[in-house]
């Protein structure tokens, strides 16, 4: 359709990642790369190497200023939520992690305290989940752009992969929904006074719910809840050929939000537990015949796990509020397209 | 010495990373870090895990759109280069890739084509190295700015570290240098017809070169050129303790150098060769009564081996020049600082 070679005409015929959309553009990437001998490539939350009788996980997660930094946001958070959201990846399949690699793009004008506590929140997550950061880069850079990769183990068979549920399956999620989006409502909105952002500002990655699943050796498929509930209930539909009904009054929802509601009667509450990403609870499928099991071993070391739908054998996404069923719209945040909020 | 808190005065007392240099900036980032039970961590050209038998290697590299990328680059380019430099750092340490995961932060105005070329490019070098990406992460970002992370292992007793020359061991590199220097003059200069900006744009990891070494199991440091042979020396020479002098007469100049050289009479040749970085050679130090024989070797399997000079016990960077010896000063390209082409 390129007849132009103008450079103000043929503008208007080459498509844009802003048309392509983030999962259509990693789809893209996957499509060309040459595929080696690795256990888990692309489209799952962590690349995985066979090393014999472990699989070694890697994770690489970018954030930039303009696009996911909110100007509320701390030098310190701004470290804390680079190596949280990687770490929450190697959670997500179930891994140890074994450390990350940090890469610092700055202008040349940040100041040594910026930088200072940059490192500090980096730091600080990582020693808070008994890892390390061990290696980085720091390079100049237009815009403020953090990088990180984090890598772990995990055993073969307490692997967690997207891939491998079946209809029947429940559904369930670590912990409430909400907090991020809260967060981000009360920080563009200024609604609260005291600070119900933080969930938002520094994720909490589930690195204990991981393994503790994982160790059960029965999770059938697994991913964290990064891009929202329904962003990832369709992804796994897609991968899995299943669909899924989840029950509206069963999601638990943050407190963060309950409060926002107290104050903005007219919130859709579950817009934000449904849609919005940066929760980082896992989102896991496990067989009904050993979810009960389960939800006791976690919850027996403090951790939760609440069943909040199951799968189907038809490729739909239900919602069911009260005696209503309806498809669930997939309203998830993607890169490069517009956000709903 | 924060007297003011007024934005504009105080702008004139906070330290900036254009004050401190991307070494200062590291070495205090090193400082604020937690130490974990890692083998080798920051400083040098990989982090080091102890995985039994052998080693983890790790590294990352960013490059951005406004410091890296000349715009002459082609995309596809790009992407050959952050694959490459992260590579270089495995075969710095004498490392096998295992494969690399890929950050790319592009504005939503990329093009699709741009995407494709620069994922061409990325999967060119790495398949090229007996390698794969295996992962990655898409994000909408203000510049383009592209992260990588390569990860290999390597046997422990045949890991080359940064740290662990001896006086009177000999320095050699693996090929000429300039390469990259010429090909920047070049760029900036339109002073040739022809690509001679080749090496610069699309540089060749020294894999082979560095499993090769390391096979040998006596080279008692290592790393790449990346910086420039000045500005690594006197980073060996500040780790290791020790000196080092160098005949200016000895370096190997690259073909691209030589032929800017007949168009560009005045042009001092040597400096190029000394200080630009971007070679992606490898510089090595080797005990004196081995390093005939691991020349031989090396250059049976078709690759360079040139001794440039030697360690010394005192703590100073000769250039001999003929008879003339004088200090080698460290004018090699820092980031956050000034650049002095």
């Amino acid at each position: 359709m390129i007849k132009f070679l103008n450079g103000t005409l043929l503008r208007f015929y080459v498509k844009k990642l802003s048309d392509l959309g983030e999962r259509k553009a990693i789809q893209l990437i996957s499509e060309i790369l040459s595929k080696g001998d690795v256990a888990v490539g692309i489209g799952d939350d962590c690349a995985a190497i066979d090393m014999g009788e472990e699989y070694l996980l890697v994770s690489t997660d970018m954030i930039s200023q303009k696009t996911h930094i909110p100007e509320q946001m701390t030098p310190f958070q701004i470290g804390w939520f680079i190596v949280a959201i990687n770490l929450s990846d190697i959670a997500a399949k179930g891994g140890m992690p074994l450390g990350l690699v940090l890469s610092f793009g700055l202008p040349k004008e940040t100041s040594e305290i910026f930088l200072k506590e940059l490192t500090k929140g980096a730091d600080a997550c990582a020693t808070t989940f008994d890892t390390h950061i061990i290696g980085g880069d720091t390079k100049e850079a237009g815009d403020i752009t953090i990088c990180g990769t984090a890598f772990g183990v995990v055993k073969k068979d307490e692997f967690m992969p997207r891939k491998g549920t079946c209809p029947d399956d429940v559904v369930a999620v670590t912990g409430a929904l909400g907090k991020a989006g809260a967060g981000h409502f009360n920080l563009k909105n200024k609604i609260l006074d005291e600070d119900i952002s933080k969930a938002l500002l520094e994720p909490v990655p589930k690195l204990k719910e991981g393994r503790l699943l994982a160790g059960q050796k029965c999770v059938t498929s697994c991913m964290d809840l990064s891009d929202g509930l329904s962003s990832s209930l369709y992804q796994l539909s897609e991968l899995n050929n299943v669909g899924f009904e989840i029950n509206q009054s069963k999601i638990p929802l943050s407190s963060e939000l309950l409060q926002l509601q107290k104050k903005q009667c007219n919130l859709n509450i579950f817009d934000f537990a449904l849609h919005f990403g940066g929760d980082y609870e896992l989102l896991v499928t496990i067989p009904k015949v050993y979810f009960e099991k389960i939800k006791e071993i976690l919850e027996k070391n403090g951790t939760d796990l609440i069943a909040i739908g199951k799968v189907t054998r038809e490729k739909e996404i239900i919602i069911s509020i009260g005696d209503e069923k309806k498809t669930l719209e997939n309203k998830g945040y993607e890169h490069f397209k517009k956000q709903f909020f």
